[in-house]
């Protein structure tokens, strides 16, 4: 009975770094997408966001199951309930991904981005798929250290989402208001992805040390 | 033993109830420093919001204490972990009514809103708010019937949303790019908040019923 739990458990942290590692590729895919108005692409994306909804959906029952079949220890269930976060976290960078397919199928076949803001979401994009990749390992890993580079990455790309305002509330802008709307809300879903691969980071220092990082505020 | 487990419970739920009524206040009051310019309110709920971190904070180290103290039955774990994802959506919509109140802030004393969108926009805070508190009602009493309610909320507040981005983009709109994207992230802003509280609902129904509401997806 004890060994099915630990198996159980085994495969719910393995559906974990399944599941980060689904949706980083659906974010590097969507920003592809982005970058090249491939419709066929994003169509991609959003069903296999669909599916990263099911199984997050599936590791979720999974959980529930897991403290069904035998009550576990403290720190155990600390894991689970830990896991249950993690998944919601992974499962909003999944949505994420997906809404940045949705603008770019929305505007098919033109191009969302005007030519002087494709470096900037190409390094986003980039920098958001690293995150993702980190936030994977570290949940395999259970490494706090890695942890930490996740909030270097996310302070990039608050400053890449900080400069493309002022660019596109400047005097250069001269793509008009609708352009700078899907820049708007393109760099707030790559931004808001990269909190979330931090969140998933702090929720594993958070499982190993059972404290915060310093100056990480609270987790949600 | 047994009945000091079921009083932490009960204190648990009743924290949850708090919290969403906070963010209720939150979100009011940041609507209406966003109408009224008003920097001094706009810091109220900025501060007030710190206080709804730490206090979610607390809620969820409530929870692993409640896990600690004595191995709970399926049905309670399933309301604590249930319980720890509602605090992760109630403090989702604190921060939501932070970035409000951080963007009325920002402009200080420019009014953010052009006139021709104050309208929308008091309309889309009275329904944020209005769903809070029928969140929490739902969260206080149980009563899957009222979650289903919040789903029409969130219709109008998107209807809402898109009407604006339709006006902003169009002919009318004489008020130039950074209005355009101000009035963008804040009908975002409002639009998540509502996605927070539906979830609060649906949580709700998920651990009285066991099961999701029709067409809702996957719980994230």
């Amino acid at each position: 009975m004890r060994e099915r739990f630990h198996e159980h458990l085994d495969s719910f942290a393995a559906t974990l770094a399944i599941l980060c590692e689904s949706s980083g590729t659906a974010m590097r895919e969507a920003t592809v997408a982005l970058l090249r108005a491939d419709l066929e692409l994003a169509e991609k994306v959003i069903d296999d966001v669909g599916r990263i909804d099911q199984l997050a959906l599936g590791c979720e029952e999974n959980a529930f199951t897991l403290l069904a079949l035998q009550a576990p220890v403290a720190g155990e269930l600390r894991q689970i309930v830990g896991g249950v976060h993690i998944v919601a976290d992974i499962g909003r960078m999944g949505g994420l991904a997906r809404h940045v397919a949705q603008v770019t199928r929305r505007r098919h076949p033109d191009q969302v981005l005007p030519d002087d803001v494709r470096t900037e979401f190409a390094e986003m994009g980039r920098v958001a798929v690293a995150m993702a990749a980190t936030a994977g390992d570290v949940l395999a890993g259970h490494d706090p250290e890695r942890a930490a580079g996740l909030d270097l990455d996310d302070e990039a790309i608050d400053e890449m989402q900080s400069r493309l305002l002022v660019h596109i509330t400047g005097p250069a802008w001269e793509h008009g208001v609708q352009a700078a709307i899907d820049v708007t809300l393109l760099a707030r879903y790559y931004e808001r992805y990269a909190d979330h691969a931090v969140q998933v980071g702090r929720r594993v220092v958070y499982l190993v040390t059972g404290s915060n990082p310093p100056g990480s505020g609270a987790l949600r």
